[in-house]
């Protein structure tokens, strides 16, 4: 199978591309390094199987161009930042929202009809009914990170019954793991690493999440893939568990053998949108027959290590 | 108030601005008059408390400098064409959401913090619950149209909730009545001032839709935003009612004293993403006191008479 990534130099991108190849598929990956880095492409870019197109799926022609002989469509690439949407209002609309667009404009120019998307738990927005199931609802948005992957989402499945698409749509809980260098994880370990006796967290550190590894979610779209037949076919990806930001904080310290002063920014979310209660219902990927190999605890220890291991990473992104 | 409206003159926009001109507002309006007609604006353009923009509002720039000074947004510009999305897939993106985002980022540039907007009830999709209520599950969307129109709700709904806006999202059903120039009834009448014995039906006939007079329409608005004040408050606006296509042919062809061969496109479908029933649940805007004068019948009927008294209606749509 010739497989196409966007956002391939991602964190899930390139996971995602070296199963892939390790599958024995061809790859096809495109990325505009915009957060995205070359070192996750390392071992994906000796293999003859594996093409890089360095490019932004704003520019069409490009898109169009690096998707050729395709058979199925991995729309990885996004702005994964949901804090600061209210910063830069444009930015989810562009790079979730039009991007997507021009990568079904470019599946049809190239007459491929299958689509993997990565949508996020966020567009359930703060949704009553905990854990949430994929029929929830209807939710109302409270991020213009939310709000994008709702109607690229929106659009996707628009094209399945326009188009004679066939869509897997996976709305994640927060993904960790090996390559993992953005997020809560990622910003305590980076300020312990800075000052080992302090620890700032926003919000009360109450708020609940939930957390998936991510080699445990690229084994439930495998599964999803293999399975699942509908023109449309949507999966809650997550643990059957989550925790409280201070539970994560403390596995974190024990891992490091820390114990730092920790300070509060206060209130029951960390930012505006922030929301202070995520649990996906996962049971409708679980009849599939997937289960995660790694219990939300052990997803923070494995981050940890990883980034204990791979100092460059925090060079990278400062 | 200084009210701005979108799409000013639309059917529905028009309608609007004459109905808050007759209520003492000032009302500055946009229009770009790609389905506008400046007739419909032939009395609100007398009004010293009327002022016309034309202009697109993929124009930022003029967007923000049209909007200046107003109170609150009425949101009612739209490509309204369902039935054709597939032909032309930018269009919906770019005159529904990217025209909304504008619409949204000028009133931040105006510190304007109040938006209505007109919505459909074409994003359930083919909801299972029917009648719809707001709080349907989470739906899929079957046409471009749809997505479109879900996409600018999810921007409104993340700037009420990052930029404290209040939000009156309206899900219509199909609007008839004077200024009517697009839809079904439309092209039914139109087939049949060129020849009163023959009508060619999309579909099985069969479909059942429903439908509101337009000042029912403009009755609801002011009614919800008067009596609801969340931070977003959503409707759904429609009869408690609905009808077949053929019942409506029915009604025309009375109106009309004509007896016309029917044939028939065929199929519970009139085009990829025709819903086969829409049928909204109504209850949370007739809690707050509100009811439609006219059923639907009144309605068609009053329609086809407009359409009857204004021949050049129909010169304008050829």
């Amino acid at each position: 199978m010739h497989c196409f990534v966007t956002g391939c130099a991602g964190f899930i991108g390139s996971s995602l591309t070296d199963r892939l190849l390790q599958a024995g598929h061809t790859v096809s990956g495109i990325d505009n390094f915009s957060t995205g880095l070359h070192e996750f492409l390392s071992s994906a870019i000796k293999n003859p199987h594996f093409t890089l197109t360095e490019g932004d799926l704003l520019d069409k022609a490009c898109v169009v161009s690096a998707m050729k002989n395709a058979d199925v469509v991995f729309h990885f690439a996004a702005n994964a930042d949901v804090r600061f949407g209210t910063d830069h209002p444009s930015r989810d609309l562009e790079q979730n929202t039009l991007a997507t667009f021009n990568v079904l404009e470019a599946m049809r120019a190239n007459d491929v009809r299958r689509i993997v998307f990565s949508s996020t738990g966020s567009i359930y927005g703060e949704c009553e009914i905990i854990p949430t199931p994929e029929h929830s609802p209807f939710p109302v948005q409270t991020s213009l990170y939310g709000a994008s992957k709702l109607a690229a989402e929106g659009l996707i499945q628009a094209y399945a019954e326009g188009f004679d698409f066939q869509a897997y749509i996976f709305r994640f809980v927060s993904i960790l793991g090996e390559r993992y260098t953005h997020g809560h994880v990622f910003d305590f370990y980076k300020q312990l690493l800075n000052d080992p006796e302090k620890l700032f967290v926003l919000g009360n550190g109450l708020q609940r999440k939930s957390y998936l590894y991510i080699q445990d979610c690229l084994d439930a779209i495998f599964c999803a893939m293999e399975h699942a037949r509908d023109k449309v076919n949507i999966f809650n990806l997550g643990t059957d568990e989550y925790c409280e930001v201070n539970d994560s904080i403390g596995w974190i310290c024990d891992y490091l053998s820390l114990a730092p002063a920790k300070t509060y920014g206060g209130g029951d979310r960390g930012w505006i949108g922030d929301n202070p209660f995520i649990f996906l219902d996962c049971s409708r990927i679980r009849k599939l027959g997937w289960q995660p190999s790694l219990r939300i605890r052990e997803g923070v220890q494995r981050t940890i290590q990883y980034l204990h291991q791979n100092p460059w990473v925090l060079e990278k992104r400062n």
